[in-house]
C-alpha cells in the first residue's frame, strides 16, 4: 500500500449539485431550516402538495385492502416488465377511455414510478441536441430540472392570470421554431388553482398541430376540479395533436408515497409512428428503475373499486378549503387572489412588497414567515413568478385558517 | 385547424432506442420469443435471476408483515425525503455497521428504487467528459447500459475463470489512466456464482487507491455465500479507498419487485470529502423518482426480526442446487463448468461449440434451445462472454433438474 494522502481522481457532476436549488423540495427544505424551534406552536405546511398526513385526506380502505390483498397473494414479488404488468396497463387504459371519444389499448399504457418518471422519461425521450421544448410559466420546477439535466432549451410561454391561468397561445407561436419539439400543459393546473375548458384544450391541440409538436398533458390533479369548469382529459384530442397523459394515483387517491404512475400515448391517428418516440420510450423503461410490482397488482382494483363517496368527500373538502382562502386572503392586505381556485391544492398570490416594511423579495417573505409565524408557503420564483406566493389549501381545514390567520399576523406586524 | 396530414418535428432519442439490446431483460425477452408455444411442457426460466414465483422461495411472512403494517398505519402514504426516510437510513446503517469495523451513521446511507436505481446514481453522479469507468467482463450488463447512457466511457478488466473469477488487478492496473474514476466488482458475483476472499478484497482497495479510484461494489447477493469462502463486504476496506456499496433487499429476502435499495458510503476517512460525491448524489436524487415510502417504513422491521431459519432456508436450497448444476452439467459434454458455484444465484459454463452440429454461437444456442425444449438461459455474449452461457440455479430443484435434463437431450440431439 501506497504511504501518504491519496489524491482521487473523481468527482461528482456539478450540474446534479444545481440541480436540487431548482426543485420544490429542494427550496422548501431551505425555507424550513429557517424555522424557529423555540417556537411552540406546530409548523403549518402550506408549502408542498402532500395532504396525506391530515386526518381528514386518508386514503380509503378500498386501495389500502388492494395492496395488502396483492401483496398477500404472493404474486406480485417478482420483478415487472419494462413497461409495466398487463393487468395495471389494461387498469389503466380502461380507466381513461371512460372520458374518450376512443379505447386506449394496454400497450398505449406505460406504468412508471409516479408522474414524476413520466415527466423524467418523456424529457429524456425527447432530448436531442439543438431540440427545445415549451414550459408553462408559472409551473411545475421539476420540468425545468429534468430538461436541464438532458441538456434540452427552454422556452417558457405565459398562462394569463386574468384570463383563468389560460395559455398564452399567441405567446406559444411566437416562440416555437423548427427546432421546438413539444409544449407541457398541466391541468388542473399546479401552481394555478386553474382548470382548462373544452375550447380552450382544443384550441391547445390546434396550435400544437399547427407547429408540428406534441403536447405533453401532467393531468396528475386530474379530476379534482371543484369549481364551475368540469375536467377534461387532453387525450380527448389526440386526433388532432399527439397527446402524452402523464398521471399517477399520487393526488386523487393521497397516496404519493405509493409511486404509482403512468405516461400514455393518446394517439388514435397513429402520429408516433415511424417518429422513434414509442422505441425510445421502451429504452428509456428498460433501463430505468420500476414502479413496485405488487401496487401495480393492485391498481385494477383501486381503480374499478373506489367508492364515489370517497371521490366526493375530498372534492368537497377541496372547494371549502379553497372557500376559507379565498375569504381570508381579502383579509391580507399585502397578497391578492386573481381568482378563486377551482382545481387542484394550489393558489397562487400576488405579493404587493409596498405594503411591507423590510421585506425585500418572495424569498425573503418565506424565510421570515416560517422563522416567525412558523408557517411553510412557497416562493413564487421557484414556479417562475416572482414576487408571488405559492399556498396548499390541501390541509386539515383548522390548519388552513390557523396558517392564513398567522400571514395576516405576520402582514400585520411588517406593514408600513 | 390545418387541413392535410401535419409534419411532426419531433422525433425519439435512438441511443436510448438502442439501450434494450443490451440489457438482460431486452436479450431475454429476444429468447422468449422464440418459445414454441405448441410444446406442451412448462418453460424452465433458468434465464434470470427471480425465484421469486418459485414456492420454495416465497419471502419470509415476516417482511410481508411489516410491510403491511406500515402500510396499514397510514404514516407512510406520504412522500419520502430526497434521501429516504430517517428510520430507513438508520435501518440500513445499522444492519451493514454489523460487519465494518467502525460505524455508519443514517447520512452514509442514501434509499434507492432498488439496486438498479443505486447503480444510475453513482454512474450519473460520475460522469464527466473524457472520464472513464472500469467493469467487469463477465458482469452486469445494466451497468454497460447506463454508462453509455451517460456517456462514461467504459473499459473492461477479466475476471479470471481459473482463479475463482478473481478480479485481474494487473489488468486493472493497466487499463487505469488519469481519466478513470472508479472501478465496478460485484460481489457475490453475477454471474459468477463467485465470492472473494477477504485478501482478495483487500487487494482491490489497495489497488483503488493507488489509482486514485472509488470503488463501487455491488453488494446486491450480498450474504448469499454457501461455499467455503465467506461474504465480506467490501465496506471493510473503507479505510484504505472510498467504497461505494450498492445493495437492496431483492435477492437477500427474494422481493425484487418491492424495489428498496441502498447507495451507502463506507468513508471513515471523509475520502469524499471536497470532491463533489456527495452533493451530486443528493442532487440526482432531488430529481429522481424514489422507493415507495411505505416500504421504507417496514425495512427497519424486516432487517432486524427476519428469522435465521430463514436465511438458512434460503443457503441450504442454494447449496443443493448448485451441486444438482455441478452434477448435472458434468453429464453435459458441450459446457463446462470452471468451478462450482459457491454464491449468488448463477453460474457460467463455457460452450464447446465443436461437439454440437449447425450452431454457429451462444445466442443461436439459446434461441434453439428455448424453441426446441422450452428452456431458457442467457446468451454469455450479453455479459461479455460470447460463447459462454448464464444459468441461473435459483429455481425450484425439480425445475433445475428438469431443465438441465433438457439441455442434456438438447445436446444429444445436436451432437455431431
Ligand atoms: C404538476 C405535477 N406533476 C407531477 C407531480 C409528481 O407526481 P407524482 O407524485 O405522481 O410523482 C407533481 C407533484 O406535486 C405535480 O404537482
Ligand atoms: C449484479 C446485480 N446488480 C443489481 C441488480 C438489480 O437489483 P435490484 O433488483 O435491487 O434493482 C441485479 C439484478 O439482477 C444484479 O444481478
Amino acid at each position: 500500500m501506497e504511504n501518504g494522502t491519496p489524491v482521487w481522481k473523481f468527482q461528482g457532476d456539478e450540474g446534479l449539485s444545481a440541480a436540487s436549488a431548482i426543485t420544490v423540495r429542494g427550496i422548501l427544505n431551505q425555507v424550513m431550516e429557517n424555522l424557529d424551534v423555540e417556537d411552540g406552536r406546530v409548523v403549518v405546511p402550506l408549502g408542498h402538495g402532500d395532504p396525506s398526513a391530515f386526518p381528514c385526506f386518508r386514503t380509503t380502505l378500498v386501495a389500502e385492502d388492494a395492496v395488502v390483498d396483492a401483496l398477500r397473494s404472493a404474486k406480485f414479488n417478482c420483478y415487472s416488465s419494462t413497461v409495466g404488468i398487463l393487468p395495471a396497463r389494461r387498469a389503466i387504459a380502461d380507466h381513461l377511455s371512460r372520458d374518450l371519444p376512443y379505447k386506449l389499448s394496454p400497450d398505449d399504457v406505460h406504468m412508471t414510478v409516479g408522474c414524476t418518471q413520466a415527466i423524467e422519461a418523456i424529457l429524456t425521450v425527447l432530448a436531442r441536441p439543438g431540440a427545445n421544448i415549451l414550459l408553462p410559466r408559472p409551473g411545475y420546477p421539476y420540468y425545468d430540472a429534468r430538461a436541464k439535466h438532458s441538456h434540452l432549451e427552454i422556452r417558457y410561454f405565459d398562462l394569463l392570470p386574468d384570463k383563468g391561468w389560460e395559455v398564452d397561445l399567441k405567446s406559444v407561436e411566437d416562440l416555437a421554431d423548427e427546432s421546438t419539439v413539444a409544449m407541457v400543459i398541466i391541468n388542473p393546473g399546479n401552481p394555478c388553482g386553474s382548470v382548462y375548458s373544452y375550447q380552450h384544450l382544443k384550441k391547445v391541440a390546434e396550435t400544437a398541430r399547427k407547429l408540428g409538436i406534441m403536447v405533453i398533458v401532467d393531468e396528475v390533479y386530474g379530476h379534482l376540479a371543484f369549481g364551475d369548469t368540469p375536467f377534461v382529459p387532453m387525450g380527448v384530442f389526440g386526433s388532432i395533436a399527439p397527446v402524452l397523459t402523464l398521471g399517477s394515483i399520487s393526488k386523487r387517491w393521497i397516496v404519493p408515497g405509493w409511486r404509482l404512475g403512468w405516461l400514455v400515448t393518446n394517439d388514435p391517428n397513429g402520429f408516433l409512428k415511424g417518429t422513434g418516440v414509442l422505441e425510445s420510450l421502451k429504452g428509456f423503461l428498460d433501463i430505468s428503475p420500476d414502479p413496485v410490482t405488487f401496487i401495480q397488482g393492485a391498481v385494477a382494483h383501486i381503480l374499478e373499486k373506489t367508492n364515489d363517496d370517497f371521490f366526493s368527500k375530498i372534492i368537497c373538502i377541496l372547494r371549502e378549503n379553497a372557500d376559507i382562502c379565498y375569504e381570508k386572503i381579502q383579509e391580507i392586505p399585502c397578497i391578492t387572489l386573481p381568482k378563486k381556485p377551482e382545481a387542484g391544492m394550489f393558489v397562487m398570490v400576488k405579493l404587493n412588497l409596498s405594503l411591507l416594511e423590510g421585506i425585500k423579495d418572495d424569498m425573503e417573505f418565506c424565510l421570515k414567515l416560517a422563522k416567525e409565524e412558523s408557517v411553510i408557503v412557497l416562493p413564487g420564483i421557484v414556479v417562475g413568478m416572482k414576487n408571488w406566493l405559492r399556498i396548499t389549501f390541501a390541509v386539515e381545514p383548522s390548519s388552513l385558517e390557523d396558517g392564513l390567520g398567522r400571514i395576516k399576523a405576520f402582514y400585520e406586524r411588517h406593514a408600513k
